[in-house]
């Protein structure tokens, strides 16, 4: 508790916060990475945050994400409160800002995961609060803790995070947890991103942008790079994003992952998948060694482990 | 986290879960029962899953059950992920299969609870799964471990599980609870069921042909066979599975325990329900020391306790 | 677990409840601001509640106040089961009344803490459970913990609770909050309410024969008592218990707090709300040192933990 301006202040300063990708740079990744391998190989301290209180508030549902978060925080000795449907259950349908309600979570708990259906909604409400935030997802935004545990899923299983060709499929306009990776991707030398959608679903320019020297291919083709890449990165069509039903059903289903798709895809490579699956990925191909969606997705507890324990550090 | 398919092979092989009656041979019952016990008179360690994680999903809520299994897991030193609206929060809304989220799940927790609509759900999550699965409900399929915690109820108040008399009494095609209860009873020699319920809610084929040696006696009059009864099973109308609120309103009110009712059952006998009640018994016989109701909802903190423990132990 | 009826009714008649200001008599107030005054100063043993069940039962939704005493609960050293939305997800859906729910969940925890949308439910509950239960809002009825809240914060930021003049400005007839309030600051001696209110929101009868020697005067005007006050104690128009939304447009915006309200009050005054705010306090007052409205939700988690401690030693 902060007891002067300054103070706070100072406190807030050097408050830890993960809402965009932009707070990680190449060391951090690293030094984050090397954290959650320390977890999940058992050499790092799993009760080092014990008493500590997290608060899960989301106002977009999804339970597995939540449990993600949840079991990294139990995992780390701390607790957790969860609002699993925040938007109907708090006063947010009285009308309260975004900002008051988390200066007022802040006196409660030691950090906070938001998930929102706003792009930017993480980091205003970093902005507002006096404890560290993560960014489970904010709309069509980032999801900065879903490509850190990709990283480490390709890390961890091909052994380096440079000179990769990894392929980036589906809907790369809408896709939040596709954005925060090709800019992860673009911290390290050599690797080249080919960028697999529709016209009407193409990366947007703000990514392309920020990319800097990473080579980017753009295509509506999957079939023909599929034998190039060391990473095939399938996503869902974000049916909740599109104005109208119509609108979906022309894009879902343009890429399905069949076992004939996995034919053409490297011995070495991966298929990766952020999960849900709603048709994307032919369940046939889920026993292929390659197939990597549900390693990649327990990943997830020892990237989280390693972010929240690095907030909690703040 | 098993390494190799084999290992993860064996791992599944040895998984205790429960989600149907069929996983419940008398010799397990019966340690069940006595672990149950064991919890209740202090003489098991509480703590004993310390550190432990048990997800608890809903798809279709329920309050009253799913704080019984959390209770019984925090008794137990262990700590709980919660989906109070699996339905809604989850990936389901997006279409993904069950088997899909429980394979996800399954990498967060050592346990999970689910409660499901559909007959058989808690089967086929058992069958994705890498962690042990009880089932808290599917549809009108079962609910083991409110069989458990009545048999409990039962062992405790009249001393045995054989030579009974029992009525299982109200809607008995819908009632998971008494689904479950009537096979377990018949693991035990010399009980006679009593199944008293209007012509268009019969006890399942299914189940009758399983209860081998037990004699059943089928009825659509309450009144005639109370006097007879060492247990009186009262259950609520199951209003949710009817298609139309005409049908459901045929069938609500044909059996009400009243005080008159109460003058014919014997002595020595149990009045029991699963709650929750709408009716059914009227609240003035509450306070008959042979109403258990209360009691049994209580009884269900151990006989869950015992479920998780040895799940855990798997 | 009382075993006869007799200990059962002498267990029942020491549990300690908290459903409205009539269980506060002065020195019980005195003695719990004191005790959560200790563990803010963290004198109190912050771990004392080890191992014990709280749930949390909303059956009106509040993601804030379920926080506050769910960290409460964990600072404690105590777990929590949580009903988010307690009336969709329980048996209230199916018709169970809300006597045997508590009845039911008493067999479970150690505490109940019950938000719902009917006056009187609280002491309803009260009346049913077998473990002490917490009124954190019922209705218009009363809102005892934030009350108590509101005191520790007057005590804290003016050194004492008497002799005070405090202006409750609002919704005063459906505000609980300020009801409770109300009846608390009558306990202490020379202290002078001043309610402002449209004729149509005046503060209930019930509450202003209870008031016995405290001084009250009612107002329509805010403007010409800002001056007189030591606390400027706003509120939200309760639109969730009006008939219609023209009846809440008629009275919402009446009484703004802007910069030039904050002039008018005297630089010794506090301003205070209970949060949620929904345009009652213009933002660019949240600087002014006097806008003490998040240091005192921040003041709930002590007070709610003296709360919780106090039953819990029942």
């Amino acid at each position: 508790m902060p007891e002067t301006l300054a103070a706070a202040a100072r406190a807030a300063a050097t408050l830890r916060h993960l809402t965009t990708p932009v707070e990680l740079p190449r060391h951090l990744i690293e030094e984050l990475l090397d954290r959650a391998l320390g977890f999940e190989l058992g050499e790092a301290d799993l009760q080092r945050r014990d008493g500590r209180l997290l608060a899960t508030l989301f106002y977009e549902p999804s339970t597995r994400t939540r449990f993600s978060f949840e079991a990294a925080m139990h995992r780390l000795g701390g607790q957790v409160l969860s609002a699993e449907n925040a938007v109907k259950a708090s006063s947010a349908a009285k009308g309260e800002s975004l900002e008051d309600a988390i200066r007022v979570i802040s006196g409660y708990v030691d950090a906070i995961v938001i998930r929102h259906p706003e792009i930017g909604a993480a980091a205003r409400a970093a902005q507002a609060a006096t404890v560290p935030v993560v960014n489970a997802g904010d709309g069509a935004g980032h999801h900065p803790t879903q490509a850190l545990l990709d990283l480490y899923t390709i890390r961890k299983e091909l052994g380096r995070l440079d000179r990769l060709r990894v392929g980036l499929v589906g809907d790369l306009r809408n896709g939040r947890t596709v954005r925060s990776l090709a800019l992860l991707l673009s911290r390290f030398p050599q690797n080249e991103l080919v960028l697999v959608s529709p016209p009407g679903l193409r990366m947007g320019d703000d990514i392309l942008e920020a990319l800097g020297e990473t080579a980017v291919d753009q295509t509506g083709e999957l079939d023909p790079v599929v034998c190039t890449l060391d990473v095939l990165y399938q996503t869902r069509i974000q049916a909740e994003r599109f104005e109208s039903a119509e609108a979906y059903e022309r894009y879902r289903g343009v890429y399905v992952v069949t076992p004939d798709i996995m034919r053409c895809l490297p011995e070495h490579a991966l298929l990766m998948h952020p999960l849900p699956r709603v048709g994307e990925i032919d369940p046939q191909v889920d026993s292929d060694p390659r197939a990597a969606y549900f390693r990649q997705t327990r990943n997830g507890l020892w990237a989280r482990m390693a972010v929240l324990d690095w907030v909690l550090g703040s």
